[in-house]
């Protein structure tokens, strides 16, 4: 099985997996739903998971398993979120051209088995633009295109130095996100490459637009007063509350 | 008040002591917390810790911190959760004397800035060995000792082949997991490595105990009853129970 992009003509969401053809039943385990118990085309769940690359892995799995299931087709998904700002405004969002990582490269690596396999991160640049478009219509606060850097760690791997171990000093750490800055990184978080890389295998366009919470070279601690961050964390969603008015044809309200 | 299973509808923690309502303040001494010097639900009230890593590197450094700042002594740290076992019974509870990679290596890779190093993942010998002595005192279900495996993701990374994606058979699934079980893997969960890393770092006494919902070498879906699966879920707790009984010299009630 080759790992190229998937995308059915029928617009049907895909997986790859044939074993699944083959089970009687299929269990999504974490979101208790199953294809004998419940009637899937009918049902949505409110489902509420945790932080980083495992939780949003495992979701999506599920996720995509049931879009898979429901047989819907022409599925856009957008993650939205908060994230760690670098060199621009606190309270900007960020629509992510290209989600890297680590090494400012475009590629999450999955291990498969013990064999690590490397896929690419890139997402929609049609829809980025289209949400890019949007934006012009809610204009107070910055929204820009960048790069989003994900990592497996808050602390050590982004570059903090206040968590619980420190090990390199307040140059090196400037001296990284500075070199983040140059390669075109404005904002960092901590999903963004696998879920670039799960809907491109899966053939589900795909956006990431995240909120900073605060500009990371001018520090740390998210010290925001609870009102503000939680204005912050409405924009995305008024963004893409936009786009979808758009696609609807709605009138703005924004 | 009977000893039943709490559960309130509204989905909230319960605490099973009438006392508590009719007290005009519940001052938490041990953590400097009060109900009416600190707004608890707005201070408390969004946590949700996810699966995996990120979510129990993040939890970690701000417990390691609190632990700091509160000046404690002499902590021991155990993780309790729930795993797929390997070439055991399901409901067996494992209690993890070394966690290892994907690799099955005793090591964790942590992104530090753009490096990467590596890290010890022993945790502590006597009280695995004092874990598993107050285990035979609870009869009914198997306790052991084994390494334990900690992987990034839940489907591709344990060899799953009902994820949304999948490109290996189940005969090289089998294979990696009977290799797995050759290096002394009992189990597979996702926080172990980290867990054990930045605990022996910051110089905490650290176990990991969990029960196994299936046996991996039969199946990948977790297919027991939900009566079943909450009583497998209870038993790292009973086993905690009764190791903190034994420390603080109470006499056995399981």
């Amino acid at each position: 099985m080759t790992e190229t992009t998937g995308y059915s003509g029928s617009g049907l969401v895909l997986v790859k997996n044939p074993h699944l053809d083959l089970m009687e039943e299929d269990v999504l385990y974490h979101l208790d739903l199953g294809t004998k118990t419940h009637n899937l085309p009918a049902m949505f769940g409110d489902i509420k998971h945790g932080m980083g690359i495992p939780s949003i892995s495992i979701m999506l799995h599920e996720l995509i398993k049931l879009l898979h299931h429901a047989k819907c087709r022409d599925v856009t998904i957008i993650r939205i979120g908060t994230s760690g700002g670098l060199g621009i405004e606190a309270g900007s969002v960020v629509i992510t051209d290209t989600a890297v990582d680590s090494s400012f490269q475009p590629r999450f690596e999955q291990v498969v088995l013990d064999d690590v396999v490397v896929r690419s991160t890139e997402l929609d640049k049609d829809l980025a633009e289209e949400l890019l478009a949007c934006s012009r219509d809610i204009p107070d606060f910055p929204t820009l295109i960048g790069h989003t850097m994900c990592t497996y760690d808050f602390y050590e791997g982004q570059g903090r130095l206040d968590g619980a171990l420190c090990s390199f000093s307040s140059e090196k750490k400037l001296e990284y996100l500075r070199r983040a800055y140059e390669a075109g990184v404005r904002n960092i978080e901590m999903e963004s490459t696998a879920f670039a890389a799960l809907c491109g295998l899966c053939g589900l366009k795909a956006a990431v637009v995240c909120v900073a919470l605060l500009d990371r070279l001018q520090g740390d601690q998210i010290r925001a007063p609870h009102e503000v961050l939680w204005e912050y964390q409405q924009r995305p969603q008024r963004l893409i509350a936009a786009f979808i008015r758009k696609r609807l044809g709605l009138p703005r309200t924004d």
